[in-house]
């Protein structure tokens, strides 16, 4: 492992007996993961460049003030991008690069507590390039490129979040002078939670309600300064802090921003699609599905961020696993490495698993919506509701799944999952985020089911289905064929539990219309069966998605590799079938028995799995430096590295113990 | 509502709607919550006292640094104790005191981060006063109890958790000098977790495995001084600190114990039960179970804090989703309170009705402690296997149910529930220790399977089931009734599955035994249908409570609140099977039609229970004080309130931006 720099370190024999045993080669899986091996050899010379590039600091940041900790990360994003620029410019790809570093692998890794700086270049930058005319990208891209003023992306409010429709800032048109004035009405239009806009910025994109001639065009993107570029005092009519402590991030910064009848000149405006003359004439855009894309991309990206931060998560739980002795089976025999225990593996392997599947599911459709946005450029827009209601379910399951897993895997390590060194709670923080941000997870699964709805009806009125829905019309009238232990049975089967469940859906919404409900109301009252519609959907996609890809690339495989990843698909297969079993039953002629069969096929496949768990998430190549675990190192120093982590605390250096001597003294004392 | 001390402000509008629209009188369910309005009184005076009697810091304590939280907690926890020993010299029942603001309710506001002075209460002094000899009780009960020293209790090793029988540490009797040399022989052995030991402690109860002459007994219990009574330097062969930042209560200071040959007079291990005579001789206990309900009795304390816990998440979640409105159904309609989406309601209420459902388990479990405790101190301790089988099932699923659902309840929140100021993420990260600590909880599970086969076994054998249990009896070869929409047909269907879930457990085992596994392999073989097998039990009996705990208090209740609590049952019971479905369609003869019936009937308890949801978290008379909640505050003044405490961040007071000028300034100029 040329990447764990640790491996000098004696490994502990029980890992050290986990790999000997492995079947297969390690560094094969590292490379189909990576897809080739010009792409692992290029991922770990960046990951060693980036991780040497910055000097992480003396005292963990867990020990630091809240003020220390934005100090300290704010020396690290400048660190880091410098070093970036420097990269970039020996080996090109810069949005390759920016990609990369503030990514769900290396970010945790060299930012640990967040980055003031990240939505500089996702969003501000993005922003810019997406959405100004030629002649706002030559003035914004070049100080933004060139880091010469700092930005964020100001959308979301105190009042509002998921609904932008509901946004309440205002930028009205003044002809008079020819600019814009935005303005925040009410304490609810505050802008809240934009990262980096607390202290970090000087300016940003702002999200407004138009108004030109008294008349609201909804919702557009303002560049607007908040800073003095030199001072970085606030500019007139600019209310700005950061909101305060979180549950994690806490260095990112997330501010807030109120405008008091703040002007800007009328070219910051983002015009490159809708326009404002001077005049105050209102040029609508020719499409206005064009600006999905950037909120479609960014639930694309999510479901490759929530695989990478379960696949921190497996390795740790995995190799703690291996390591940890406890409790005995019988008298005469040793105490039991805890991978062992059946319920152990049950717990932690179909996450192994889930890693794969949603790899592999976010490959794909980061391919579909590069094939829909060339579609969209060439101005054909018909597939662009089925890849946003993908993307939504696939954003809302991906996102649930892998921090749900992420705290199974906490679990599993048992009380020492608790310790901040193990790095489960911190990669918890990161990864729960993501279910609220980019769209909170229940009104994405109504978003998809929306489309389901109207795609039924379509269906049931003779329109053709979309290839992610075709399977619907495999059921109509048909029965699941009778049960067999192959992962093509269980698709078979969630195919049908998903087709029934949209028209159970369906038909619930259009009883109640009947009934005499308007529709909806009668959305609303069926909601909890659209949800559930949308979920299934949506795992049919990724068990569909997984299968493909794993009989893709059979052939590329040794023997034994294949062996792996074809058992892997069939936990992933079949812990998902005995999840949803209530639906197995309900909706197809799954009998009883054959859910026995299911739990006995998953017991045989964990037995399967277990000699090479540890290989497997050896191939992930994740080093030390990345993972920062305690938990989960190389070498397995499992209780070693605990000890030295807890040195580290700067209550273990105070030996005069200034607290005992200033309260707790003096009231044992005065209790005598 | 005496004791919301906010009530002076500004109502919110949607809040005072809802209250308006409250059926029921929610005093009266305050009362009924609390036993009796005396109790109710008693409760509000002493939250009252506590609350004023300790000074909150000027700035929160999220924003410090790590020493600096132990500092302030320490400063508080002094306050604390002081105020406690004064209100108790004036109100006797110090136990009942301590409990109470050591509690999950009052704890939590009184000591935010964490108390590192909680264990010296709840587990020296308790160890002590159990297990100590008169002669003991006499020396260091007084010095514990009047707060002279302050201890705590050293059990949990780096190498061993639930398995005590693996701990390492040995305590060596040396009858030439009359002492024991306590010793830890490995880096692993090493004390690890003990709250308050790293540095408020100068004493603990120390657990290892006692040797005289050559013959390990086994684990018991030593009084050992850690430091200097004056100086507060460790003593000699002492190796102490804290253990490093953590998840959660970060200044509860749990620290770690290495013991490099330290000797102890005779006289310091507890005597009460076994003893070692001046020679070395051993006397072993009369019953080696004795020591066990201490164990037990902290389990069945943990019940109690999980409803608690949960308690504070579904006041905050449901205040707040009365407030917050966000997305139209309709255009012509404004936007909607959050609460009347059907989503929203199906994650929220159950929730609601899970703490009704575990408060009456609580007292449940409570009174069969005592009794059975009574009879334990008569020398009958028959009752103590089943007691334990209960209690660690009950310990395992509530916490699990409580920690999940205290997540659901921020999810619930949106982006603000990842605030600190709402208060969740602290309440999630106190309910989801519990989850570990006290015995992890697939092992409690384990514990009460363990228990099951063995009286499923002698059931076969024609031996009589215990009361937990004789629900075995009623499904032997009969299935479950047709299908009503009966509280009474949901726990007829769980038992019938609990019943043939333990039957298939129990088959398997011996199927494999039969096969030539030996039975511990087995077991481990089975454990994940062994595990499902405690889980339904424990629901089993849960259900089966809280129906006899309505049943049996809806005469002395008015008309109006016996209604709430039939729904709330209801709501219990029914998402419980139907969260469930797939065991009932698998075990019992329910059918898929049955499943759409339980889900309507969901959906129509939901919307009863709708407009009386505000007026039933308010009966749970959670003070502002003590939820500490932007989000949660009983006048719903969400937005002020986040933007107030967002305010308090120190990095809002820094107008100069050190960090701009240190960092970010350079950075930016050196690109221009």
């Amino acid at each position: 492992m040329v990447n764990n720099n640790n491996s000098v370190n004696k490994i502990n024999p029980d890992l050290a007996r986990e790999r000997s045993k492995c079947t297969f080669n390690v560094e094969e899986l590292t490379t189909f993961i990576d897809g080739s091996s010009e792409n692992t050899k290029t991922r770990r010379e960046r990951e060693n460049f980036f991780l040497k590039s910055i000097t992480q600091p003396k005292v963990p940041l867990e020990y630091l003030s809240h003020q220390e900790r934005y100090d300290e990360l704010m020396r690290m994003s400048v660190e880091l991008y410098t070093s970036a620029r420097e990269y970039s410019m020996e080996h090109g790809n810069p949005y390759e690069v920016y990609r990369h570093i503030l990514g769900a692998t290396l970010g945790p890794a060299l930012t640990p507590d967040g980055n003031p700086l990240t939505l500089h270049f996702i969003m501000f930058l993005a922003t810019i390039m997406g959405q100004g005319n030629d002649e706002q990208n030559v003035e914004w891209t070049t100080k933004a490129a060139g880091i010469q003023i700092i930005g964020t992306y100001a959308q979301t409010e105190l009042g509002h979040g998921t609904f932008i429709r509901g946004l309440e800032t205002t930028a009205t048109y003044d002809e008079t002078t020819e600019e814009f004035v935005l303005n925040s009405p009410t304490l609810t239009s505050y802008k809240w939670w934009p990262g980096g806009l607390g202290h970090a910025s000087n300016y940003a994109i702002v999200m407004a309600q138009l108004y030109t001639k008294g008349i609201c065009h909804g919702i557009h993107a303002f560049i607007v300064q908040l800073r003095d570029e030199d001072t970085h005092v606030p500019l007139k009519g600019i209310k700005i802090g950061e909101i305060g402590a979180k549950l994690a991030m806490n260095a990112n910064n997330n501010g807030y921003l109120g405008l008091e009848h703040v002007r800007i000149p009328r070219k910051q405006m983002l015009m490159k699609h809708s326009q404002v003359l001077k005049d105050g004439t209102y040029q609508k855009a020719p499409n206005s599905k064009l600006t999905y894309s950037t909120m479609i991309l960014m639930r694309v990206v999510i479901v490759e961020n929530a695989a990478d931060y379960l696949k921190r998560a497996v390795v740790i739980a995995t190799r703690y696993s291996a390591v940890r002795r406890q409790s005995k089976l019988k008298e005469t025999e040793p105490e039991l490495q805890i991978l062992d225990f059946v319920t152990q593996q049950y717990r932690i392997f179909p996450l192994i698993a889930t890693v794969f599947a949603f790899h592999a599911t976010a490959k794909w459709v980061w391919e579909l919506f590069t094939n829909i946005e060339r579609e969209i450029l060439e101005g054909e827009l018909t597939r662009l509701p089925e890849l946003h209601a993908i993307a939504c379910c696939l954003k809302a399951v991906s996102t649930t799944d892998c921090a749900q897993g992420v705290e199974t895997c906490r679990f599993t390590c048992g009380g020492h999952g608790f310790m901040m060194s193990s790095s489960l709670p911190t990669t918890y923080g990161i990864a729960t985020a993501a279910c609220t941000y980019e769209g909170e997870n229940t009104v994405m699964l109504l978003q998809t089911a929306r489309y389901l709805m109207k795609s039924y009806q379509g269906f049931l009125q003779g329109k053709k289905l979309t290839p992610t829905l075709v399977y619907i019309e495999k059921f109509k009238g048909r029965a699941t064929p009778s049960f067999q232990p192959r992962v093509e049975w269980i698709i078979s089967a969630l195919e049908n539990v998903a087709a029934r469940q949209i028209e159970t859906a369906h038909g619930n919404i259009m009883h109640r219309t009947q009934n005499g409900v308007d529709y909806e109301h009668a959305w609303n009252q069926t909601s909890i069966e659209l949800v559930s519609a949308a979920e299934m959907h949506c795992l049919v996609n990724v068990v569909t998605i997984f299968y493909e890809h794993v009989k893709s690339s059979k052939e590329n495989l040794s023997k034994e590799l294949a062996l792996v990843m074809e058992q892997l698909l069939e936990l992933y297969a079949v812990s998902t079938a005995l999840k949803y079993s209530g639906k197995l039953l309900q909706f197809t002629n799954t009998t009883g028995h054959d859910v026995s069969e299911l739990q006995r096929w998953l017991e045989d496949i964990l037995a399967a799995i277990r000699p090479n768990a540890v290989g497997i998430v050896d191939g992930f190549d994740l080093s030390d430096d990345i993972l920062r675990s305690t938990l989960g190192a190389y070498d397995g120093n499992v209780y070693e590295r605990l000890y030295e982590e807890a040195q580290k605390s700067p209550m273990n250096q105070d030996q005069e113990n200034k607290t005992f001597h200033k309260y707790l003294k003096p009231f044992l004392k005065s209790n005598m």
